[in-house]
């Protein structure tokens, strides 16, 4: 045991009857907290192959707010990841609000470069795939079938690719956005390029210093008590067990209803998550774990997009997946503790895109 | 007549012989157009009245971004007023490309602080009004109802505000924002509040240093020969009788079709235009004429969005407003001419959205 000098001793003592965690319980959290979670860097990571530059950065960004990738238009990727808004739509277009349109709830693209897959069912593992998949799919018919991309007809799927590479081509500023972009292709415009553009755009969008993350590298007065108490709970009750790494969550598949069966607005029958892609027989009903960074911005919840309340989210979870039934301070206390997982979100200028030429 | 010194002489010659106009000429057409026409100013116009303030702007930057004004939380003014398209959709929504939505072709926001009136029948004067009367509307509803909101149940139009104010209310960062906005009101956060927030954000949405502002102010290279031929036609035609001012067009209404008929996908006969606001007789089919700012980037044209191509505009304009048939090099210049329209579009940093509160 160390000795403390008197005046130390007397402020460990305040902060203590305080309420405030003392500095070696701290320690104990921080370090327990170290085996199972990481920091948002601070920079953007890099993808494997395809370094990063400013004029694929750019072009990538033109592409994230181009409309004219669309069908009709009128569907961009920031349509429904709304960087205004966590990286998703305002839970209109998605499960949730309205069945009618349901596909399954949109993902935050926010941090999305570290998960380990893409889609609630992991059927991409790069961004770049993830890109190619919904950008070129028709998002409209996307929408209107449960599961996304995946069930379009496939000529459907090839002959909107070709229709957004022609528009493309038939604007002179994007030409030369793409060989300034792709110097070392004799024909950069195509498809694969728009995926590879965009998916480093992507990759900048993260949201560094969260409450959490200051305080899993040293910042004590980051979190608050209830924090703190939240994430011990987190931890103690089973929560880390899947949602964990970086992303605190976005690593592994869980079965939806591990423990007790969900009700069926939470996981509705036709749905069978990670199945459509394996068929294997113990992926019927599983699905991503998602990532909970910036939780706080991203209702609806689940992939049904059931709920629009993360203490609801909160309890459902713990009573399915960990057959935990939660008293209303710990509910509380977690909801705090996943509130601390919002980062500082990235900030996105516009682009100025070029006119149809006509 | 004034004597120049030998080399100056043999410059003005060599220009001259290059096809480009003699100075002299190009002086005499700058004074010609200066009667017609003034520059976009470069910095924001005061709002008579109200202020614009860092907070205001701040404001005013949210919620023209913010989807949850909208019935179903899916669109924001961005959503129609795309700044990354000049201040318009990509022609989705609107009557030329999917007749079934059609209300009328949404007008710029770009410069739209110019204008003498709002809307295509100018039922409203200023920004604010046009904000209240386009926010606190639906939308969807609209864009299903020729003409617009105007058409709109009040009663319906009355709960739309009532459930917008209802849903920033429960976001205490809104809460905040209004106060310090308008620390003069006591219950700062209201629907008279949103437009004037919007409407300062929108003011200074301008779009200066076009070739044709740079020219018109003494830059004698700003324009292409096609260029200065085409805006000599433009005035010469009559073209600038209607389309004159800071935003060629935009301060008064002309009846579509004052020479010859337009065809009826260029003019609907159900939409009444000016009239529906006035019931005079004689705005039957009557529109405020539009601002040719930008008209480059804002396709489709007409109310009714009949065209994407420009030419063809000036070709349908020509004949059925001035009864002239363009020759083709004609139209070509004049085209030339309403590119130099395009200005240095406004960069604006995506505002990050508050969380509901669940």
């Amino acid at each position: 045991m160390r000795f403390l000098a008197i005046p130390t001793l007397i402020a460990a003592l305040a902060t203590t009857a305080a309420g405030v965690t003392p500095a070696g319980a701290d320690d104990l959290l921080r370090d327990q907290a170290k085996k199972s979670f990481e920091p948002i860097p601070k920079t953007a990571p890099a993808i494997p192959g395809d370094p990063a530059t400013e004029d694929k950065l750019a072009l990538g960004r033109m592409l994230f707010f181009e409309p004219r990738l669309s069908d009709n238009h009128d569907i961009s990727c920031a349509s429904c990841h709304n960087l205004s808004l966590g990286g998703v739509d305002s839970g209109a277009l998605s499960g949730g609000h309205n069945a009618q349109l349901a596909g399954r709830e949109v993902q935050t693209v926010l941090n999305a470069i570290f998960n380990k897959s893409q889609y609630w069912d992991g059927r991409t593992s790069d961004l770049k795939d993830q890109v190619v998949n919904s950008v070129m799919a028709n998002p409209k018919a996307m929408l209107k079938t449960r599961g996304g991309p995946m069930a379009i007809n496939p000529v459907e799927l090839s002959a909107t690719k070709q229709r957004a590479i022609e528009e493309l081509k038939s604007m002179p500023a994007y030409v030369e956005a793409f060989h300034k972009a792709f110097p070392e292709d004799a024909n950069p415009l195509n498809y694969e390029n728009v995926g590879r553009a965009i998916a480093l755009f992507e990759a900048t969008l993260i949201t560094p210093d969260a409450p959490f993350d200051r305080w899993l590298t040293g910042d004590a007065n980051a979190l608050s008590d209830d924090q703190r108490d939240g994430l011990k709970l987190f931890i103690d009750k089973g929560c880390a067990s899947c949602h964990n790494g970086v992303n605190v969550g976005g690593a592994s598949y869980a079965k939806f209803g591990v423990v007790a069966s969900p009700p069926p607005e939470y996981l509705p029958a036709d749905d069978l998550g990670r199945f459509a892609v394996t068929r294997n027989v113990s992926d019927k009903y599983a699905f991503k774990v998602p990532s909970l960074r910036n939780v706080e911005l991203t209702a609806p919840y689940f992939h049904s997009g059931a709920t629009l309340e993360l203490s609801k989210a909160v309890s459902v979870m713990a009573e399915t997946q960990l057959g935990v039934k939660l008293g209303e301070d710990e509910t509380r206390k977690l909801v705090a503790f996943l509130k601390s997982l919002t980062g500082r979100q990235p900030e996105v200028t516009l682009p100025i895109l070029p006119p149809r030429s006509h």
